[in-house]
């Protein structure tokens, strides 16, 4: 059984089927087809299907043009999971949010891998990359699986193998980013490595599932905690007197022992401000404490508060309140040179803004129109970026700096820019560091 | 004034005066001999002195042969102060440790300026490289230079220029890791950037002093941060049966947005363990709190316990109390391959086990007594590594993994071995990681 399938694996023969086309799995998807496997794509979300369908894409940084090759390639999207039994893997990428709690969320993960067994059969891998907390593959899914008849490390296969996409990031693609594989058995690491051999330029096998799920963790708690840190140092500079963006500049220069991160108006994205906290909950359970991850959480949850008060402080300067002031945000997204708007602070700083009476606008090069969100509404689309225009507001508030900014342009035409990126290096009487 | 000195510097015709012949003012002072400086060097302790006439070295990865190539340059070293005149460079590297209530001490670097002051005269520059808090420069250098009738920026300069040393680091010397500098005036940060110019291959100018010694304290705080943020997964992996230095080396395959950092007995060196505390120290002025500083304090001095506590488990096992028992240290530098005892976590687990009433014993290829310190007594010599012997001790801790040790002679002989190094890869019954 394990050796059929790792033949199939090696020679491309086998189907592969991507569970959740989002972020994650459509990139993965792309990379199959790619290299000449069947690939069935699997959402649940019939909007996605029918985009794709037509050879478009939804993401920005995947172009329609690789959608187009797939479909050529024999790719098929459907959100009939019945097709599931033509499949030779399953690779599940769905999201693994937080509840309002900050508990883990894993419904999507257990709903997606109920919505799998009535069609599994012997002879396939079942393969999780939604980072979770550590036991996941075992406490969750193993006993899922197994419900059906099916003996895992026998006659049906199981891994955990962390997603390791970077949106927007030029340098590394799915297939140049070494990706970690960790089996319930050993048979079940060996079907994990053939079926991620042929499509990852290096797979870097761990020896469970376990290590699998806190290696991705403990990437993310890395960020968490070290932007924590930087933005707690921002603070105690700012007090002194002293600019933390030159101060980290500098000590990057340091060849060796130093890593600069750099502060923000808060933390977004689907990992870093969510992931911490999956390994926080599950240590509970053993009695033992996250404490830098709760001191992360907390500093960093703090920032647009700051922020907020350094745009009060400004436009007090000038005799204004916030209430009844025109602010425009810069930079939407969660990062730059993205359109990738998920758990964006800038929407937060917004929101904040507004409810202080603020009469708020934006501008983003990469969100033309304020896009519907689960938890937040703007009906607003971004403002062109002229003199005029920036000259007209009380306040400019760059919080995400994306390199299409005129940046000389706005140091010109603002009254008053507050900077949360250092991307201002000289000093200026109108520009306030956040 | 400026001009006349800067020319000097230019010309490798000053004399440059290095005070403070450790670990960061011997290798300069063999630096600037090198490029052809004639260097003055100024000790208190006349046998550091005495050591070097000989043209000796009292430092393990400090050459006899670069002592005695300075001297050949025209380097002489004195206990008297009165030549400070002769000099037209003043760099100070001596000690800034912390007092027992963890607060900066800076009676070295005050009472070694004041030891200046009497022979200072107009054209000097005074440069400060202890690591310490930000305005240290200003507050406490500034007034007592100026207590002679000098004037700073005018026709005397004050810089801030930390050390960047890395004892031990075969990929980096004293001229290829760049070398931040800060002036009190604009004068001064020229002045210094010439008296560096010669010798080190890229000096990296800030705005102020105060943000050069903050570079310093954050390059370190980011370190003792990372330090502590994987001892506390060390226990939460720990205790959930996941091997953590496995999951850092996966981590570590990331190509991005990772860096890693290894878990320990506790920190070690003159850099770690004390200079973040300097920062929290001088924020309190200032009404912040550093609590990420505190945390990593709190998390790394708890190690030595954790450690201890493993020994007593592997003990235990064997129905052996550490009262009683013969315990091996393997390795009592503060890191692998260097000599370097400052601060080692193994002296503090070494005595942790003797007060426990353990028979202590230790090997280190580096040291092979124990050295005086100031703080710890031992009266032993390093043991020598055979099967015999290993096998005679009920516990091996290995404290700090030294390249020399025979990893393979240790496994076999002896019958209990506590890693704290993640040294040991694959599990053994015999091997407890801690």
């Amino acid at each position: 059984m394990k050796s059929t399938l790792i033949q199939k694996l090696d020679d491309k023969q086998a189907i592969i089927g991507i569970v959740g086309l989002g972020y994650v799995g459509l990139p993965l998807t792309i990379r199959y087809c790619e290299v000449g496997y069947k690939v069935i794509g699997f959402d649940i979300d019939p909007t996605k299907i029918s985009v794709l369908e037509q050879g478009k894409s939804y993401i920005e940084h995947i172009p329609g043009s690789a959608i187009q090759a797939a479909v050529a390639q024999g790719f098929e999207a459907t959100t009939d999971f019945s097709r599931v039994s033509e499949a030779d893997a399953l690779i599940i990428c769905v999201p693994t949010p937080l509840n309002q709690y900050r508990e883990p969320d894993l419904s999507f993960v257990t709903n997606t891998t109920d919505a799998l067994l009535p069609y599994l059969r012997p002879g396939q891998v079942v393969s999780l990359e939604s980072t979770t907390y550590p036991g996941t593959t075992d406490e969750e899914l193993l006993p899922r699986v197994e419900s059906t008849g099916l003996k895992v490390g026998e006659n049906a296969f199981l891994v955990y193998s962390p997603e390791r996409e970077d949106p927007g990031n030029a340098n590394f693609s799915t297939c140049t980013i070494p990706k970690v594989c960790g089996g319930f058995t050993p048979a079940c690491l060996e079907v994990g490595m053939a079926l991620y051999g042929q499509v990852i330029d290096r797979v870097v096998p761990v020896s469970s599932t376990r290590a699998a799920e806190l290696t991705k963790l403990l990437e993310n708690i890395h960020r968490a905690v070290n932007i924590g840190l930087v933005n707690e140092m921002k603070i105690v500079a700012d007090k002194m007197g002293i600019d933390i963006h030159e101060v980290i500049r500098a000590a990057a220069t340091k060849p060796f022992g130093f890593v600069p991160y750099y502060p923000g108006p808060g933390l977004g994205g689907h990992c870093i401000p969510i992931d911490p906290f999956y390994l926080t909950w599950k240590a509970r359970e053993y009695g033992v404490h996250t404490r830098f991850i709760e001191l992360a959480g907390e500093v960093n949850s703090a920032m647009p508060d700051y922020v907020i008060a350094k745009v009060g402080a400004g436009l007090n300067a000038l005799k204004k309140s916030i209430n009844g002031s025109r602010v425009l945000a810069l930079g939407i997204s969660y990062k730059k040179n993205v359109d990738d708007m998920r758990e964006s602070p800038s929407v937060m700083l917004m929101e904040k803004l507004r409810d202080l009476g603020a009469d708020v606008s934006y501008s983003d090069p990469h969100v033309p129109i304020f896009p519907k969100m689960r938890r937040h509404k703007f009906e607003l689309s971004s403002v062109p970026l002229d003199y005029e225009t920036i000259a007209s507001y009380d306040c400019v508030l760059l919080a995400t700096d994306h390199d299409k900014f005129d940046y000389e342009l706005i140091k010109k035409a603002a009254k008053l820019i507050v900077d949360t990126r250092g991307r201002y290096l000289q000093p200026s009487p109108h520009i306030i560091k956040a």
